[in-house]
């Protein structure tokens, strides 16, 4: 039955003429997805076996350990009768045809590389879910209208080179040549990286901006909303922008123990109160519902370091994401006010404030949240919308096209560590839910 | 007039009947003492030339330069009339014979060695000043009773074996075994670099502890009292004991974007409340004037110290410096009880606490303290009481016998850095001082 609408889509869209909105009811079957749970996890655990031995999880972008876990890649998109090319920015794009001439691929992804000592489902859980889903439609014979593309983007964790989402930035046209210049620790510059890795850097400012239907992102929640409230599914509305500011304070490094404490000019106090103050700040702004607010003091750094030397100087860096650049705005000038006044009021001199970097947010495209939403609602599994507080690809990709993201959760909310961890039955209900999601984005208007 | 009054005294001594009781009103002469103010400038200026050239002030304890510098210092020892020595614990020890056969030596000390990057006075001011003043008591022909010593003791600074007042620790039998088993960062023991340098670390358990008449190390203040209250010289009450706490909090090291602020275990939270409770009481217990007292956090490491991580750890260690031992007790105390509090309160686990060290207060001999004072009021400079928060080879030769300090200014209180800096008359004022109190202390019963 469900074939048969499938075929009426593809008639449709064949005869040229203008196709016919298909609900979900009408497009999807009655029985679950045929999701192969085994194969799902079976294929995480053999990609994610792909590590330095002495490190797991550890699969760094340009690394041979990477270009052996993209080959791993490659055998299954083919095993599954996709083809597979190389991008000029080194993204590896496995692709399946649809039958109508020239739609605009539906795009699913997320990354193959690796932190260090990482986890084994950060970023590969798009990968190998959108496969799944890819080798479950055509186990029921779904005849796409759409091509299908499923790209592991080029190093989008923070690479050795200094820049994070190289593959995405690149697709986009925001890999600019500044960028390419930048060295890793060996000195090697990152368009030489990307030559070894098979992409070249001289075509990417040519490059073409693709032009898809939507782009879909599986990802870990990295956090514990999901597996607090117990629900199967977020609905991302959106990627927090990040802005990273630096404060450095600076006193006088004087001896601890022959300087009497009304004599101190101690850098690490005003640090301290900013400290505090942005957690208690961060938990207000976060308190007033107006999207994901969060912000960290990550680093932080006393100088000397030593036990008998009053610290003379104090830098932190604070990290603050949000999906309203309102809010960041607000909090920047706020920590501005405050380091300002604090220091004043502790003899300590505010020695630098720099905004470090600022990513703008980018919100999910509500259409695809909705097909989402509506799949995981016709198969059964709890959702809810949350944030991404995290970078990811598809925040990238949103700047060429609709693209959403889907959580899947992850236990105790650990990500980035050998901890890292979601249920075998986690990943397959998110695989099933981009399989409903796929065919109700395929039988859409073209 | 002043040789007479010096004869005398030789005189009765020499009968061998009992010294008498000489006054200072009557065993000083009315001019000032002969102290070449540009000549200890001079050696000042020399002796720290010696340094790394890279890295000045550097002349780090068991190094090529060290050496050097010793070379130089037995030198200028020699030139003023003195034998030169090293004893088991490779302390340089100059000595000048007096006539009253079997009378304690009057030592004077203190070290040549620096930290990296260090100063041109901490140590060796107390070296030269007492070389000048015993210079300056042979041009005035002042007829000394006792030996006079002058000792640079082996490595006062914390020593890249991670150990300080190496050489006056061997002096009053309180270099163990398992201190000469400390290496370096290059494997070299203790033991063997003592060997190195000239000493005999076998014969260093069977030194005898010196009897002296008396000890006096002038030093730097490094810090601001003097200068702050115009004085020239500082009168040490005692040296104050020293105590060191580690405290260390675990959390939990969450993504910082995604994991939102009702969740976080953040383990730089507690640390940065105790930093100031930390400051606040230290203020509080210095307030009571029972004695020096300050408190420093003078580390504090977060980890993994990475921007876009929650801190899960935390570590500080608390340096805590009394006169009074009670007062030390009752703040590990409160540091014990708050960090429990504190942490609990931030739902993070403090996972340890320790006491690093703890190195007991070491009081100066009143009477010397008495003597340094009346020997000031007499040359017409102005002095105060207070503490050594710094540690010093004083504290340990107290142990064997009176010990005194006296203190200069120090500028801006700056140590154990390039701008540390005395002036040089300040330096001649105490070299002037020294003077006048050896012959006070050279002229009481022996």
């Amino acid at each position: 039955m469900a074939r048969k609408v499938f075929n009426n889509c593809r008639e449709d869209a064949s005869a040229g003429g203008p196709p016919k909105r298909v609900s979900a009811l009408n497009t999807t079957t009655d029985s679950k997805p045929p999701i192969d749970q085994d194969r799902l996890w079976n294929d995480h655990m053999a990609l994610a076996a792909i590590t330095d031995p002495g490190k797991p999880w550890t699969r760094r972008s340009f690394s041979p350990r990477f270009l052996e876990g993209r080959a791993w890649l490659r055998e299954q998109f083919l095993a599954a009768g996709m083809t597979v090319r190389l991008d000029a920015g080194a993204n590896l794009i496995a692709r399946l045809e649809g039958t109508v001439k020239g739609a605009p691929p539906i795009m699913l992804g997320s990354h193959s590389d690796t932190v260090p000592s990482g986890g084994r489902f950060d970023g590969i859980s798009g990968i190998l879910t959108a496969l799944e889903a890819v080798r479950a439609l055509q186990a029921s014979n779904y005849p796409f209208r759409h091509p299908i593309e499923i790209v592991d983007f080029l190093a989008e964790e923070p690479s050795e080179y200094g820049l994070s989402c190289v593959g995405s930035r690149a697709m986009v046209g925001e890999l600019d040549a500044k960028m390419l210049t930048y060295t890793n620790a060996q000195g090697e510059t990152l368009a030489d990286a990307i030559i070894r890795v098979g992409g070249d850097p001289a075509a990417i400012p040519h490059m073409e901006k693709p032009v898809i239907a939507g782009y879909l992102e599986l990802h870990i929640e990295q956090g514990v909303v999901l597996e607090r409230n117990k629900l199967d599914l977020g609905l991302v509305t959106g990627i927090a922008g990040i802005t990273r500011v630096e404060i450095a304070l600076k006193g006088a490094a004087d001896h601890a123990g022959s300087t009497l404490m009304r004599y101190r000019r101690d850098a690490s106090l005003p640090a301290a109160e900013l400290l505090l103050l942005v957690d208690r700040e961060a938990r207000a702004f976060a308190g007033r519902n107006e999207g994901h607010f969060v912000a960290t003091v990550g680093v932080l750094e006393i100088s000397p370091n030593a036990a008998n030397v009053v610290p003379g100087g104090a830098r932190m860096i604070i990290d603050i994401r949000a999906e309203k650049v309102a809010l960041v705005d607000e909090f920047v000038a706020l920590l501005d006010r405050e380091s300002t006044a604090i220091a004043g009021r502790l003899n300590v001199d505010r020695e630098g404030f720099a905004i470090l970097s600022q990513n703008p947010p980018a919100p999910c495209d509500a259409h695809l949240r909705d097909l989402l939403g509506r799949s995981a609602d016709k198969l059964g599994y709890s959702t809810t919308t949350l944030a991404s507080g995290a970078g990811h690809d598809a925040a990238f990709i949103s700047h060429i096209g609709p693209s959403a993201m889907l959580f899947i959760p992850s236990r105790d909310g650990k990500s980035h560590c050998p901890e890292e961890w979601s249920e075998p039955e986690q990943l397959a209900v998110g695989a099933a839910t981009l399989f409903e999601t796929i065919r109700l984005l395929d039988g859409q208007n073209i």
